[in-house]
């Protein structure tokens, strides 16, 4: 039997991207906000709009998508699901063209056991054929065919109408009744 | 009405990269070998088999992809196709890490109507949806579930089953009786 596959995007999904722009965001600022404070919350409730600009200058750097800390129990829960699905890596990093070889270094690093064949790197994620995408973006779910899972994150507190996920345990779960 | 979607794949469709790769075969290996000398022969009835490590290592280094030239009349048809239907470029770069940066500059210099959000480098195509695929290898045309057009290439000319289309304005043509 053909294994169904399982599309993963990288930021704030496998990686945590939001955690260190939160970090830049309260050392360039001078302010102290922890991942609590969004909780039901609009991610500009808490941020200031106007000051992103200073911290979207720092994920153009080199070195930002390359450093990032792995999510907790992704590695684990990620590899036991490539023994029964097919998994792809599935970033819209094409808008940062440095993060290109950073994003594959990064899965290669603590992702070994994927091939660079299950690798994509877009745009606009509508392009993707799937079963099952796991992604922290509403434009990313609301185009997709397949069962959309919502990871949660910090600016998407306030988004409804998809299953959330606030760990890889519970997608581990999720998958465990899935065939 | 949504338009259609039309794939493209770059390297021998609309980057010359077999002629490039030809230019450095001969130039290390001390042949002479030209396009016209592949017509209805296996790629590897022409060339040596054992010699390809030592091109193979070229196509690795910096620069390759970003300087290889445009497939005659590329720009216009797919310029021309854009006003019609939604484009997306698919190219298996991710082989190549050094390429990705490199392929997203040579689409910004030469097909700059192209947004970033309509690239994909990936690895594996057969996760690509949509309606039409214009590629030159059969394994990413074989898993495609829209309509797959065959662009000729030095190392497909034994490939059969698929709508073989030798230049651009083939191309054209062929789109002009599409809706």
């Amino acid at each position: 039997m053909t294994k169904k596959r399982i599309a993963i995007d990288m930021d704030d999904v496998m990686a945590a991207a939001g955690k260190k722009i939160l970090d830049i965001y309260n050392r360039l600022i001078g302010t102290d906000f922890q991942e609590y404070h969004f909780i039901d919350k609009g991610y500009y409730d808490v941020l200031a709009e106007e000051n992103y600009h200073v911290v979207r200058e720092e994920i153009f750097k080199p070195n930002f998508f390359r450093t990032l800390e792995v999510m907790p129990d992704a590695v684990e829960v990620i590899k036991k699901l490539h023994d029964r699905f097919e998994i792809f890596i599935v970033s819209a990093a094409v808008e940062f063209p440095n993060s290109l070889k950073e994003k594959v270094e990064w899965l290669e690093e603590h992702f070994p056991f994927i091939s660079w064949k299950n690798i994509v790197l877009c745009g606009d994620k509508s392009i993707i054929s799937a079963d099952y995408l796991i992604d922290d973006h509403e434009k990313n779910l609301s185009t997709f065919k397949g069962k959309a899972l919502l990871f949660d994150a910090i600016h998407n507190q306030k988004l409804e109408g998809y299953q959330r996920f606030k760990t890889w345990k519970e997608i581990e779960a999720f998958f465990d009744n899935e065939q």
